[in-house]
């Protein structure tokens, strides 16, 4: 599987990078089908919006660029891309000017069970909270250790996610997914100004939504409206849509409008 | 300057390492004098205590000897030793088994203006807040997004270091510094079950100041409590204790407490 830096064939890194040092950086993860990167112009947003609120000056033609050259060595599979804000001295002070580190790293595609898809999936409840800290909430940071975390919490593979609150107790995410619910015909999901990860398919699939005359909001979700909720699912970008079906005893049924988007999740994933 | 990785001299990382991934580990930074790490136990313990709180199976006796000689390679200066979870597929669950990854650097010591230890410093007020995560608290783990976002809001070399709140607006530390107080007597420092990173310093000094009959007290100190302190100083360890001795317009004096923890914390660190 090839591993780029900074455009180059090469699969080590200076100790002296800040992504290892402070986790002073940005990721993402990209589905890659027949050469092609899905969702490229979402993750490449993201990435630009993470850069600007992190102070890291990423020339972004630069990472398209080479991004639709390591999809097309890579065929298919998933495209890591990490961006650093390169090496640094001691000390937390970002070196000025700055010279970001473009990291891609190819991998096979991960090989999910189907019935994730179809029957959908449990998710186990992580003890794990996610703290709010506005200033970093939404980014795909690579400061993930609340994540390392909670995916340390459960062993047992017929959970295939887990659940993440905030420490306000709010419902919040997937440890790798953004969660979605629908309730009389409106589809939902949690507010991420606080914590979280914003997905590119969630963006995407509150886009196709609204396209198509459903209605959305996003905004803060308890527990309780969780249970109560007509259907439930995860989605990210790599799996697509996952209907979820139980957390610990309670269940829901996998609804149509679960379905209908995780048709139009395959097809973004799949062309 | 030398640099380790596994106790072998190495300056490239592999690029699968959990540190770059996720900040998936934990760091201390030892002074060394002629050859000598200073606080090597209180070190040792805190990154022990770290390991077993992120799981992460190290052998801290392989550790100690590798600083050790670490230490003796490099005479004077500054070893930085980073601890990962190693290397990792894609995924935030941690590999089992594990295999950590040891990784020293050796750097210069930092040429702090003498004026910070003899005249004291100002601070600037971070605007950036400290999230509060239980879990995380009191660890030196490699997620330090806040403290980069920190330590760039002021360039102006006159304020040599930054004042931290947490999202509740508690008086927490600084960027790269724990922070105390003198109220009547009484030594304070801010209690880090929230957030916050718990120095060796701050514990060496604590257990001084105890040992000498000072009274101590960890507990949580807002920002009036600490306008109103008799004496205010920081410290870390490798600069050992400069006072504070303004925080915009507030002004404090330089104490007598302060001066004598100062000689002691100079003391740990020469010799």
């Amino acid at each position: 599987m090839p591993s780029w830096i900074d455009g180059q064939p090469m699969e080590w890194l200076s100790v002296k990078d800040r992504g290892l040092a402070y986790g002073d950086g940005l990721f993402e993860t990209i589905a890659v089908s027949g050469g092609n990167p899905a969702l490229l112009e979402r993750h490449l947003a993201r990435l630009g919006e993470g850069c600007a609120r992190l102070l890291i000056d990423l020339d972004l033609a630069v990472v398209r660029e080479e991004l639709l050259a390591f999809s097309r060595e890579l065929g298919d599979g998933v495209a890591k891309l990490i961006v650093t804000r390169g090496d640094g001295l001691r000390g937390y002070a970002p070196p000025q000017p700055g010279l970001p580190r473009r990291i891609l790293q190819g991998s096979a595609k991960p090989a999910y069970p189907a019935c994730n898809a179809g029957l959908g999936v449990r998710m186990f409840p992580c003890a794990t909270r996610l703290a709010e800290q506005p200033l970093l909430a939404g980014m795909k940071h690579l400061n993930r250790l609340e994540q390392v975390l909670a995916r340390a919490e459960w062993h047992d593979a017929e959970q295939a996610e887990g659940l993440m609150l905030d420490t306000s107790g709010r419902v919040i995410e997937g440890v790798f997914s953004n969660l979605f619910l629908v309730q009389d015909s409106v589809l939902l999901t949690p507010d991420l100004s606080r914590c979280g990860v914003a997905g590119v398919m969630r963006a995407e699939l509150l886009a196709q939504a609204e396209s198509q005359g459903v209605r959305c909001a996003v905004r803060d979700i308890d527990l309780e409206a969780l249970l109560r909720a007509d259907e439930v699912f995860l989605c990210n970008s790599l799996y697509g849509v996952w209907p979820v079906r139980a957390l610990q005893r309670h269940v829901w049924p996998v609804g149509p409008l679960t379905r209908k988007l995780q048709v139009i999740a395959c097809d973004l994933l799949d062309s």
